[in-house]
């Protein structure tokens, strides 16, 4: 940012000032700064009546502690950062939940950002986050190479990825059972009679993306079915991009029966798209949605436990941060196949 | 956080070590102290030669420049904090990444925590942010008495209060029109033909939920219809209190033939229970949610533009820390009524 004069706060009754500081503290007391210091940080030697004088003097000026002074002597700031994709993506709303509570339980604040799904940007956001002497990181990242935290993990910063793995360099990961979980939704696809299923997911380049198309050609293979390329389609998730892929399988001499989606963002275009159209289809998507039991049919999902993820990655940060010995570790969670009904429908031929 | 020993990361092939300082720069450049804060500020006097000397010794550490020794001597941070009530509610989403988009587009960090409707941890939130020297706040609040945060005010923090009106202190404030949005929502019920309509919102301290309560009143005496007791019930926003709520008011012998909802965290609770019931029953809910219109019925509401609501806070916010010399004011976002079907049924009687 611009150097910018501050804004000075016009309150009723108010005079006009700066921040105020121990010197004016003491000045008020009647005491020296050493005694306004020992006061503020807790330290004895000071006489209970003097301690008074002082704490007077704080309350009538308004004076706090400058903590970002406190964070250089003692080289630790108690605040995780948490770097995420999307603060608008409703995945993430539990995930940055449980981070936040885990953070709040062991006293620290939640530093918070995210990367629009820009490698770039996500390490201009950490190394931010690092400069600002953050104790912890828990990253969702966009890139697939964290080879620029090294010095940052040299020099201890705690750091734990989630959602996806670091590239690159050895962290603790904690992921949900991406590939697991897309090759179940597709064996329940293809055990309620389907063989041209579809696949519609989010860019290839995006670990999860790429683990969940594993599942589905796993599923299909398993299930001896060859795969044609048309039946795939990754690519970012905006609504226009899924409604065309999803329209192209649909329209094709041999349209898919159905269709399996690779996240939630995707789920909610398909489901539109089908709902306008008077042949069923089938529909597993992956990862739960509010209000996906009130749909008509009811939408069958493989459900994520977001907030399980990100209160297993918390937790993992602060053993890192109470000293435990670690070794770098990778925790997979499992996910939850749930039948409400999209994914039951047989083939519409 | 208690004092623990930060964990020094295992990688492969590294050092264990610390953080490199300027003076581990200095060492490794061959030049002095002075050179190398020259050459890490952009400050001119330095030689290309040397600059290169410098960079290589910077590269070669992993260093990095301690933004908090600059917030100290600068007297600012460049980071905005957002206290909003919960990170896991939807309607939020938007609001922080409005927010974020702003502060990016100045330069500025987020930094993001939750309240969890508790006034205060708000204040615990709030203090601790300025008590690491945020430039600017918005603030979704909890409680209702802001005094706590004049002493920052006059230190010149730029504060906006967003969704929610500030308590007592004079500060800037970006709300939508609650009260006249649901007013608007109830009289498109009466003009469906439904005198018996039920209430069901927040915890009426909560400013947002007694400003809906009053435009539900409001729409009822313009339409000369006395309010019944039994048809308002404010409360928490759990789905246990919620569903009784909705079926005591729905089994009494004079049953109400509508709902309209006070946010969306009630509205996902009284449609599930509305889906259970056979007799049909109107609902028109404040607050859009996401797929309301693939809903059978869709669902009709009172929708908030949330991402209008954090950028118009955080354009707000950036004009007073650019020393705009803004009179405190209060702005009023407009709702708008979406019609798809549950708020023009007719009375089931």
């Amino acid at each position: 940012m611009p150097e910018t004069p501050r804004r000075t706060h016009r309150l009723p009754g108010s005079r006009y000032g700066n921040r105020p500081t121990m010197k004016d503290v003491a000045a008020r007391a009647g005491v020296g700064l050493k005694t306004v210091s020992r006061v503020v940080n807790g330290e004895p030697g000071v006489t209970p009546e003097t301690e008074r004088r002082v704490q007077e003097a704080i309350e009538a000026l308004g004076f706090r502690r400058n903590d970002s002074a406190r964070v250089l002597r003692k080289g630790r700031t108690a605040s995780v950062g948490l770097v995420l994709e999307d603060l608008a993506d409703p995945f993430y709303g539990p995930l940055s939940r449980a981070v936040e509570e885990v953070a709040r339980a062991h006293g620290a604040l939640l530093i918070n950002g995210s990367s629009a799904e820009d490698a770039e940007r996500e390490q201009e956001l950490v190394l931010a986050l690092c400069a600002r002497r953050v104790d912890g990181l828990v990253v969702i990242p966009a890139g697939d190479d964290h080879r620029y935290l090294e010095p940052e993990l040299r020099a201890g910063v705690a750091t734990v990825f989630v959602d996806r793995p670091a590239g690159r360099i050895d962290a603790d990961v904690v992921v949900s059972d991406n590939y697991g979980g897309a090759r179940d939704g597709v064996a329940h696809l293809i055990a309620h009679g389907h063989r041209r299923i579809g696949f519609i997911g989010d860019m290839p380049g995006i670990h999860t993306a790429s683990e969940r198309l594993r599942g589905y050609r796993a599923a299909m293979e398993d299930a001896g079915i060859p795969v044609e390329d048309s039946w795939m389609s990754l690519g970012v998730t905006d609504p226009g991009r899924v409604r065309r892929a999803t329209e192209e399988m649909l329209s094709r001499p041999d349209p898919v029966t159905a269709v399996f989606t690779g996240n939630n963002r995707v789920t909610v275009t398909v489901i539109r798209v089908l709902s306008e159209r008077s042949r069923p289809v089938a529909l597993v998507g992956f990862d739960d949605i509010e209000l996906a039991d009130l749909l008509r049919p009811g939408l069958t999902v493989v459900a994520q436990d977001s907030a399980a993820l990100g209160r297993t990655a918390a937790e993992r940060l602060f053993r890192q941060l109470d000293g435990d010995p670690l070794a770098p570790e990778r925790i997979e969670l499992p996910t939850k196949l749930i039948t409400r009904g999209s994914g039951e429908l047989p083939p519409a031929d």
